[in-house]
């Protein structure tokens, strides 16, 4: 994704490998490539690098551009450099940043450092950070930014105009305008291209728009992040319990925080916990130990197929050759589980699926686990048929149809179990729906075995 | 996610269940329903009836607000009500639609339907949807919307402004506007915000953004829609190989870009294809399929397991408690395979790790499974060694930590050479990794038990 999306990098790129650069003290190269480059591409190499090279690389860069690359950063490097940096060149960092991405960092510190950040801002800045941060974190008044400019529904396009000019605003806090009555109750919301191409003297009360969503401060940040994507909005009002307005949602924010639920949706899909920075910039023990919780549970709870196996140790000593299908027929429950879970998590993560679907959702998948069953099972017969013999053959295949079956379902039915429970679905990873279904499927696998090769069981006997 | 959202919903909401509404006829209720919601929260609860219930529903709907609810409509919806509709009413429908979300759907129907459709559109509808259509599936082309005014450099504010005035613009299509040269040469983009802000007689060549980013038509969409998110842009210009402007991505389709790569990558990270339309709206046996190739690629890929299982039949005959524990291993095998793969294949999808990473990944992911393997190790010796025996322990200890590394090693780098060679890294999901893993490990398995168990496979030999 770096190549030729700047009309800046086209003009003129050093091509050095930047780790070489710094690493090697070339420091003339370092600056010229920086010059060359836009900021997010520099923002992005940085994170590349490791923190010690990170924090050389990015006092080369001039002041204006150190501001604009330290926004961009992840929320994990921008910590780590207010804290490699001198404490004035950290304090004006903070300043520089907007008041919703400060409050967000700060709120991430420890209280002692962040109460010396906040004593360190300028009167107005604190206070715009303060009120931020008295709301519970991953609401939407921690993602929100204060309203910038307020409306009055009778004001003319012109008074509206004329209340922006003269004033550094940044596009997306005002491409949508929040009207109010004289007590801060939100009307509406007018678009500010309606206000620009409409015709001289208009009411701003008629220009709004005639629908208009909006979230309580206290609600959820992922939620308010979704209507954003859903209504297709560029700005969301925030409002407090009297629907006063507080601040605005900008559609940047609302994408940075789908992005973060989704990279955590992904790690719990995987069974680990989410890191919270970077792959490369985490430490090989902070990679272990988000692993290592689920691993451990995941483990202890593989203990149940330990108990299965030796409860059937009977029947494995008798015919052998059984324990030979035990991975194949465990993998493909897990798989079949997985695909389920998978399917069922994303759902619900976009509101296509809610709890309430429970008896569509187990409906739909013991149909398909059994349609892939029984497909898996007539493929695989004939062969288990000829290379041992049929009745294992018959063994295998009506284990492989009910464990699809009792793996789709367990799949489909535990997010939202765990949704309706106000448990994050996602924990109800693959690794956490295999393993379950990994001693059920055993049972069933032993169970079918022992009706099936009664005869067998008996001769060995 | 719907609860408390929209202004117009706190006014008055009768509490019908929609879907049983509309099954018992009770069509006033389904429209006094309507009436009360707003369109976004109506296209959602449209989106989770069954085809025939949508159909009725949609009818039901006022000719405006039927036109909005069908613009956030999942593609697959879209395309199936405009099957199910008059073909009047249907061509109604196209017309109103974006040029960029027109050309998405016809460029997702079969020829002759989109022949059909294309000779029904105006003149001016027709060129501009044909114009994104001659871009290939998947580019920023298509994505795009055509550029909705373009200014010069020399124009002054109130010029430009004026160049707006009386127009039908939406928010988001002027919220950046390209500045060109008089062959439509793309020198920048102006905010409308610094156009609003700006003092009289301002040169719009003076207000432009210092940093523009831009892509190619050809480009891909993800990359793209990523560089909308990375750089917090309202939109991003699309220009052919002259570098002249042809068209604006918006941050809106940005978003829904990105949201089908997720949802996509979900899928595959869960070993299925993706659908491509929502989970109650896919038929069981599109499910079935979507499933059933992996699965089928899977269970073939698990006959290796049978091999191996048959390769060490005479150990396991001597020794049946060794597979007891079969399914823990290749368990904890596959869930840290998981865990690894997981972690590179969302790093990789935000850019965060390149395939040229390979060695560091490769050397963190090592130290990483030892450390898990240890632990783990460590955790489930003792009790092996007094329910069982100190030997089976240390065997099944060895293989624990020689199991997890080698499943972090598979799964961290299979994702790396799939981006590499290509493929979409996803497709090297938790299902994929552990059957992969499952094999080796037994092997893995085996071999140490061969080496440590040698005193009592000698004995029952």
């Amino acid at each position: 994704m770096t190549e030729d999306h700047s009309l800046r990098r086209d003009t003129a790129v050093p091509a050095i490998d930047l780790e070489d650069a710094i690493d090697s003290g070339d420091l003339e190269s370092v600056r010229a490539w920086f010059a060359a480059q836009n900021t997010v591409t520099i923002s992005e190499e940085l994170g590349r690098l490791d923190h010690g090279e990170r924090a050389v690389a990015f006092r080369l860069l001039e002041k204006d551009r150190a501001l604009a690359v330290f926004e961009y950063m992840d929320i994990s490097h921008q910590r780590e450099l207010l804290e490699a940096l001198r404490s004035d060149r950290a304090s004006e960092l903070l300043r520089g940043l907007q008041d919703d991405d400060r409050a967000r960092l700060i709120g991430e510190a420890p209280a002692t450092v962040a109460s010396k950040i906040l004593a360190d801002l300028p009167a107005d800045k604190r206070e715009a950070t303060s009120r931020l941060l008295g709301y519970p974190p991953e609401s939407a008044g921690r993602l929100m930014t204060p309203a910038q400019a307020v409306l009055d529904p009778d004001m003319t396009r012109e008074d509206a105009l004329d209340k922006l000019r003269g004033r550094r605003l940044r596009n997306r806090d005002i491409a949508v305008l929040a009207v109010t009555d004289e007590t801060r109750r939100l009307l509406g919301v007018v678009n500010l291209s309606d206000l620009v191409t409409a015709a001289d003297g208009a009411r701003v009360g008629d220009l709004m728009s005639k629908e208009t969503h909006s979230v309580r401060a206290t609600a959820d940040q992922e939620v308010a992040a979704r209507l954003v994507q859903e209504a297709d909005l560029l700005a969301l009002p925030v409002v407090d319990e009297e629907s006063r307005i507080v601040g605005m949602i900008t559609v940047d924010d609302a994408m940075e925080a789908l992005e973060i639920e989704v990279t955590e949706d992904a790690y719990r899909g995987g069974g680990s916990e989410p890191l919270g920075e970077p792959y490369l910039s985490a430490t090989v023990f902070t990679l272990a130990r988000k692993r290592g919780v689920w691993l451990v549970v995941l483990i202890l709870a593989a203990v149940l197929t330990i108990n299965v196996m030796s409860t059937f140790e009977g029947t494995l000593n008798k015919i052998v050759v059984l324990a030979t299908f035990v991975p194949m027929i465990i993998g493909t429950g897990g798989n079949a589980g997985s695909q389920a879970a998978s399917s069922v998590v994303r759902a619900l993560a976009v509101d296509e699926v809610r709890p309430r679907d429970l008896v569509r959702v187990v409906w739909r998948e013991v149909r398909v686990g059994l349609m892939l069953g029984a497909f898996l099972a007539v493929l695989t017969f004939p062969f288990i048929a000829v290379i041992y013999e049929p009745r294992i053959a018959a063994t295998i295949s009506l284990t492989i149809v009910g464990i699809c079956a009792w793996a789709c379902i367990v799949g489909g039915v535990l997010p939202l179990v765990a949704k309706k429970i106000g448990v994050d679905p996602a924990v109800f990873s693959t690794p956490v729906v295999s393993t379950l279904v990994d001693a059920t499927g055993l049972i069933i696998y032993f169970t079918i075995a022992q009706v099936i090769l009664a005869p067998q069981l008996a001769a060995a006997g």
